[in-house]
């Protein structure tokens, strides 16, 4: 039997300039478990570079490179994605969602996504293929597919919130272990660590949960 | 009830110049699941950095503030670790374990280990506290207790374990999803990404079962 095939988007390695790392691992556990093929890619882009010690801007990175790092050096540059080789589409969260993979952290509703990135969602979308997001990443969702109405969640930032609802979205709030599914859409979305108070057993509650979903629907 | 505490030392952000990184976040998961709290260790020291594309040596980086990226800034120099406020200790792999930890990589049997972190595994040992190491770190809870014949595994790389033998621990053969208990002197350890491969899914047994024994002897 063929396995499904996920594609995973990492946009660096670190919540302040990257990927989400425990979400990422995360992630990759509860798909390993459900015994599903994924792959990951990132944009081959210069990033800008924070420490998380002191949370200052240090220079730039590329975003592939240090993708790597959580890939074990398994990763393609994001402009390789095809979409028909896949089932699934997952973005984790982290300021790279917000900052390298679209502007949502400066341009909120109005930002602009990766042209790859936002072309890749939309073939995903209309080959009516499943795709999942986790704590911000449901935002560049929201941006793309807004004037289809999915409901997603990033948690209950109200802040957050107000702007995703000028896209078109629907938010729905959701605690840190749970998952909110829009079966029409085949949008997913869980909030993990856009709860300050998030711990990993509870995000990777949630994750498994929507990789559950997201694998059945795949 | 007060938690149980668990120090973990990290070395760094990236299985070829730090912390293995699935393996890190495995064991945070792991960890919180079993109600426990934990600390963030690493040496606030430069240390070679590998690009993990390339494999290529590209400079240097701080290694405090490298592995701050796992652990969201929740993260202390190794200087500052105190034995007494701590009931275990955990040491996750990478290469950093090898070459940022201690000289394993060069040295093998003959390594010298960070004086702090020796100190750190000596005491630790000497108040009959557990110790868990995962991947090739029980490579240094040989070094510095192998007089105590430690019984340990790195999974079953042949000319490893010829290297552990000569520190006076005896290596036992162990797949991915399991561990090696040593209870008289409270060592436990588990192969992961020893194991070219190996899975997250996996990685996150082995470690979880290890966990689990971990917290009940702390």
């Amino acid at each position: 039997m063929n396995k499904k095939k996920i594609a995973v988007i990492l946009s660096g390695c670190g919540h302040l300039d990257g990927s989400e790392i425990t979400e990422v691992v995360a992630l990759a556990i509860a798909l390993d478990k459900e015994d599903v093929s994924y792959s990951f890619f990132a944009p081959d882009i210069q990033t800008t570079t924070v420490d998380h010690l002191t949370q200052n801007e240090i220079g730039s990175r590329n975003a592939l490179a240090e993708s790597a790092r959580i890939a074990r050096g398994n990763i393609q540059p994001l402009d390789d994605l095809l979409e028909a080789h896949f089932d699934a589409l997952v973005i984790p969260g982290g300021a790279g969602a917000a900052k390298n993979l679209s502007t949502w952290s400066t341009h909120g509703a109005k930002c602009t996504v990766l042209p790859v990135l936002e072309k890749a969602i939309l073939a995903f979308h209309n080959n009516s293929k499943p795709i999942g997001a986790i704590c911000i990443a449901p935002a560049i969702l929201a941006r793309v597919l807004g004037k289809h109405q999915p409901s997603l969640t990033i948690g209950n930032n109200t802040e957050v919130v107000q702007e995703i609802s000028k896209t078109g979205a629907i938010h729905e709030d959701c605690p840190v272990d749970d998952y909110v599914s829009d079966r029409l859409n085949k949008v997913l979305s869980t909030p993990a660590y856009m709860y300050d108070n998030a711990t990993p057993a509870k995000i990777f509650s949630g994750i498994t949960k929507m990789v559950r979903e997201l694998v059945e629907m795949a």
